[in-house]
């Protein structure tokens, strides 16, 4: 092949190629390599509640009573769950949700008294920052980027400091990074 | 270009593209586009662990006590979710995958006597079926192929007839095609 040939079929094979990465059906799995969909470039911490469909599943709470009664699923990017298998730790870049969604109770084949989940309550995110990317922001620090959203404003962050808003209920877990990581099993096996 | 570089362009560009296709990270979503994977050309059902994260979680339940005590998540392929919220019900070759975790207590700062999921106990697994594909199968029927798989042998189907080991506590459900579809808000969201 002529090296004008070869320099077309680069081009187009590049083309062919880029389209194809880019093209989207509705049914196809999105990629989430990166926290970068959650943070603005002054660190500001935003939610998109599509984001749990592109993470995987990796354990779940009930609360029975209480102001956080409920289910508390917890999420992860695919990517980071293998890293944390590989290494022990969370990869940077690695975003945790915990969705907490109300719960009802009823009978059911599988026993009494079963609880099944109801409508979301509000989600915690965390975005892992080994380096300190925003070392000022009241919402970065320890390690994370801390946020809370409900879902009738899921693009504002309810928490203002991170000190004050969120170490308090994580406090118990800093010797795992902050994380109560005994209670995600799928991290483990 | 002569008609002959073209043939090579587009045999290139296709095999450039066939590799992309078929190359896999560790890192990448794989794609579960159908239940082949679980189901040999006899209709027996398999099971493999590591298709929980290739699959999205619609929800879970907790039961205290009891035989089937613990936590219950459900997980279907993306695809099926967004066919389910769009029609109302599971498209022909949805999977649906029940695990079932033991659990423990603990008080956290969440609160009081809150469970956590431990160690895997079995899997129920369940093929949408609506033409029939199997139909003298005794694990095919009622719409559905039905599995159930422990982690010790999670290639072989520990139910050996859907109508006597799986239709009991079905049955409550049949009125929404044999799914508690009420106490998976994700389909309705």
């Amino acid at each position: 092949m002529r090296r004008l040939d070869l320099g077309i079929l680069m081009l187009v094979c590049g083309a062919a190629v880029a389209t194809l990465g880019s093209a989207e059906s509705p049914n196809e799995r999105k990629e989430l390599d990166g926290f970068e969909r959650f943070v603005s470039a002054d660190g500001a911490l935003t939610f998109d509640p599509a984001a749990i469909q592109d993470l995987v599943h990796i354990g779940s709470w009930f609360v029975p009573e209480g102001g956080a009664a409920g289910f508390h699923g917890v999420y992860t990017q695919r990517q980071a769950l293998e890293a944390y298998r590989e290494t022990g730790v969370f990869p940077d870049g690695a975003v945790l949700v915990k969705e907490l969604r109300a719960h009802k109770r009823g009978d059911y084949t599988t026993g009494a008294n079963v609880a099944s989940a109801g409508g979301i309550g509000q989600w915690f995110l965390l975005i892992k920052d080994s380096g300190g990317r925003f070392p000022e922001h009241p919402l970065w620090g320890n390690g994370w980027g801390w946020g809370l959203f409900k879902p009738d404003a899921p693009s504002l962050n309810l928490a203002t400091s991170y000190q004050a808003d969120c170490l308090g209920c994580h406090a118990p877990a800093a010797q795992t990074g902050w994380i109560y990581v005994d209670a995600y099993p799928a991290l483990h096996e």
